[in-house]
């Protein structure tokens, strides 16, 4: 089964984290606005879904249309090999996930704290404010908490010696927040050696490695989450 | 097998999600932190358990500890009778929960834009703000959008004609808006004749009703998602 992923054509964004997943099982896929049928057939297709998705990112799989990003992976997870089988560790590892959605709503919230219909330029003192509480309070609770998990695993992934979409969508947040926030970060890695290691774990797999290198990846840029606004990286 | 819910003793929260469907599943639970353990009782098993919760609410199931409000959810669901059995229903009905995840935090941060380790008290001019944006553009496009699907179900719940979790979680939205905003809210209300009818529909559940008259469902509060402050309902 060839899946059709939908999702905004110019950003990594939440899809992205579904496009790592597909990329590493090697699951053929069409990103399906970024084709012919540009955003007229992820829009055609929201409206004409038995099951209509609140908002993109959203995964065509035979019969079935699924949306939020979690949700996606759930359903991927237990079909590619990049989650447990059995139903604690399934839950497990969707709990973690969801950990990360929060996380990835508040990397959005320090460019948008005055919330998604507005522009950055018209909220850049609150933006400031928010971004530097991120750093301060949430970053350290969120990757320090991944960091201990990587850290008591027993193995070389989150969870233990296999690779679940967790590792995946962990290497894209320690990649974002590199983007975005390059002078933060170099200094804050000090305090995620492991969280790094298992970056680079991930980078080396030979599909997520082919797929990094390849034009299938777009390139960061201020228009997705992970957005490097100078005046927000001191 | 009786249920142990930890969660903060002193508000709703996103633990309240977590009680409708135990309370509407007459399922036996306590409410650890709220009994004479305390919360050292839940910090205590924050720290022990060998999937450790990042953040309450997180259930206690037998020997699994589950955390994340839809996580729970999920789970609870498929033992309850509060979500369908089979895959694509499963997925359907929890993608919606984490559509309401994420506007349960888009409310949260209407008090707190700047973050949520500070005063709301420091952030009145944000908060303003965000709060308008979301009465215009997100309240509409959130709570329109499950009119939408309480309106096409063609059954008496918002998927069907069983209630599920989502329906119960609705209740709580509705509830929690008319609490917080209850100006904005009384006008807005006329938009969304389905789902105000939804509401009534699962509050006179008979295990709902008993729960929302008990002493068990903690009054909404300033310490909780939904806050009620003047300057903000204007």
């Amino acid at each position: 089964m060839r899946y059709r992923l939908y999702y905004w054509p110019g950003i990594q964004g939440r899809g992205e984290y579904v496009r790592l997943a597909l990329e590493d099982a090697g699951a053929g896929y069409d990103d399906v606005a970024r084709g012919a049928g540009g955003m007229a057939a992820m829009t055609g297709m929201m409206a004409a879904a038995g099951t209509p998705p609140f908002a993109p990112p959203f995964l065509k799989a035979g019969k079935l249309v699924i949306a939020q990003t979690a949700n996606i992976l759930l359903y991927l997870g237990a079909r590619h090999g990049l989650a447990p089988k059995a139903e604690a560790g399934k839950l497990w590892v969707h709990q973690l996930q969801l950990t990360i959605a929060d996380m990835v709503l508040e990397i959005h919230d320090t460019h948008h704290p005055l919330g998604p219909s507005l522009y950055y330029e018209d909220q850049r003192g609150p933006a400031k404010k928010r971004t530097d509480e991120f750093w301060n309070e949430r970053v350290p609770k969120y990757l320090g908490y991944f960091e201990r998990l990587v850290s008591d695993s027993g193995g070389t992934f989150t969870t233990g010696r296999r690779a679940t979409y967790v590792d995946l969508s962990l290497l894209q947040i320690v990649e974002g927040l590199r983007y975005a926030f390059p002078k933060r970060m170099a200094k804050f890695e000090r305090r995620i050696p492991r969280l790094v290691e298992l970056r680079d774990r991930v980078a080396v797999r030979p599909n997520i490695r082919a797929y990094l290198e390849s034009d299938r990846r777009i390139p960061f840029n201020e228009d997705g989450i992970f957005r490097r606004y100078k005046a927000l990286d001191i």
